[in-house]
């Protein structure tokens, strides 16, 4: 069972619920994932939004309460201009094994792995592996940064790539680090085979060892810049894999 | 004169000075804009890091003066963990006509312009056209993001589309905007004239009347998000439009 009592306090990463910031946030997830929404809580102020209305027949066609309290909303949201929460039960979704697969070895940056989610989704790739350590992806920054992105996606924590390739073995990798002759825009891209993109942490890329597991992949750059922000490298990646699958 | 008194004061638009945050970002402006740098302030925790006689030796071949003061480092910086602190005058830099351009119509948030100046350095591109309103590129926010890339950009303000092409006619514009069948992937790009890519605000996008102005391109994308990012289609942009050019 749920501890109710806690939809009142800010958010920690060991509570079994989390927070959708802003009604736009709150009706993306009681759009795509109405069987984990469990409370909203609505500031006084949005109830003469013309949005109301609507928020309150969705509420209650699922059986989500809504609370209307100036004080909660207050309490719970980091900024000021928030008016809708959504709470929301953390859940957890297999990754399918026959799509293309992007992999974070330990990303920890919230704005980038949510920009990452949105990107994501935008180029039809719906299946997120993060390998431990790594930020909590239900902290309300990644969820908002994802801008609802998060809601249509799976997204499965993995303690090693090693526990990742046993359960999804027979991939094609692409580690996205240093190499040589390896440029992306030269990357023979083999289709016959299921598809990992893998980045690593934003100050320290990835380990060394995933040079050995798979076909290293750099995106050319200059050299008056170290690398790219991690949500960049993974955009490009993402944009040049996809070319023509959809 | 610049007024020096000011040097002392949280940054505000209107100085004719801003800050750099952070001793990376100081060694950056130190070694690409030293011209423009006018003092250093350091914490006094500082002193006994091994980067501190360094900057020191820096500082004095260029006469910029060091002042340790761990209440004005505590009062400028808006975070904790902010040790240095360099104090630079503003600048303007007209672009050069010969390059690639990226045109940002009223751009307006720090991280996304900090992280295009990143990427466009890392793409060679070194052109950066803003189209008023917009951000303040100097506000030390923006600075930061860019992680150093500013001081090493060519960055000039225009108060409209038709200032910056009367000044730079005859180029061929890729407004990135919907658009019908105008596919990225499947741009022709004529490498014969000069380029320049277009973004609009992250809100609102290119107003409409760019479409008329150059060869529209639109990102290929799921229904399922409205756009990316700005700075994730400016990235898309570039890597595609760099292409074989360097």
């Amino acid at each position: 069972m749920m501890d109710t009592s806690l939809f009142i306090k800010s958010y920690k990463k060991n509570f079994e619920h989390s927070y959708a910031f802003g009604a736009t946030l709150v009706f993306y997830l009681l759009r795509s994932k109405p069987e984990m929404a469990r409370l909203v809580y609505v500031h006084s102020s949005f109830t003469e939004n013309e949005s109301y209305e609507k928020l309150c027949s969705i509420c209650k066609g699922l059986g989500v309460g809504i609370t209307v309290s100036d004080k909660l909303v207050s309490r719970l949201s980091p900024k000021e201009n928030v008016y809708v929460i959504g709470v929301f039960e953390k859940y957890s979704a297999p990754l399918e094994d026959t799509s293309l697969h992007v992999l974070l070895d330990n990303p920890s940056n919230s704005g980038n792995v949510g920009t990452i989610m949105r990107t994501m989704l935008g180029f039809c790739v719906r299946d997120l592996a993060i390998i431990r350590p790594g930020l909590d992806i239900f902290d309300p920054k990644t969820v908002r940064s994802s801008m609802g992105a998060i809601f249509d996606l799976r997204i499965e924590y993995f303690d090693s790539y090693e526990e990742y390739a046993e359960k999804h073995p027979d991939r094609a990798l692409y580690p996205f680090m240093l190499g040589e002759n390896c440029y992306l825009d030269e990357t023979e891209i083999d289709r016959s085979k299921k598809i990992t993109l893998a980045f690593g942490n934003e100050a320290t890329g990835l380990p060394d060892r995933y040079r050995e597991l798979g076909s290293p992949v750099m995106i050319r750059s200059s050299e008056a810049v170290d690398s790219f922000n991690l949500s960049i490298a993974a955009a490009i990646g993402l944009y040049e894999f996809t070319k023509g699958t959809f």
